[in-house]
């Protein structure tokens, strides 16, 4: 399976806060994130940076 | 391998822009892609969604 865990950049540390992560989607309110089990987290963040192949994706709140 | 096609939304239809993208990075002037044959490509635009498990990221045109 090809889901990534996603992480957030707080202080320049990432911590995870999505594992296996299959859909992302862009929304007025934010980003939503849904991982492979149904588990949805919505986060005000953008998007900095995926590795897909490293199954990474990292996050960075906005305000 | 885990990387996915990233499509161009146009019109409301979806363009491929890019094939077998591994690396995507949010910067000032749009969001550089990468593929797994060291492809890259830079685009006015945003990500609207993406579905990992089936390999799309789909982008947004911005001004």
């Amino acid at each position: 399976m090809c889901e990534a865990n996603a992480y957030i950049l707080k202080d320049g540390v990432e911590e995870l806060f999505l594992e296996s992560v299959d859909k992302v989607v862009s929304r007025e309110d934010g980003i939503l994130l849904e991982n492979i089990f149904g588990q949805q987290k919505l986060v005000r963040a953008r998007i900095k940076e995926m590795a897909l192949v490293n199954h990474r994706i990292i996050l960075e709140k906005t305000e």
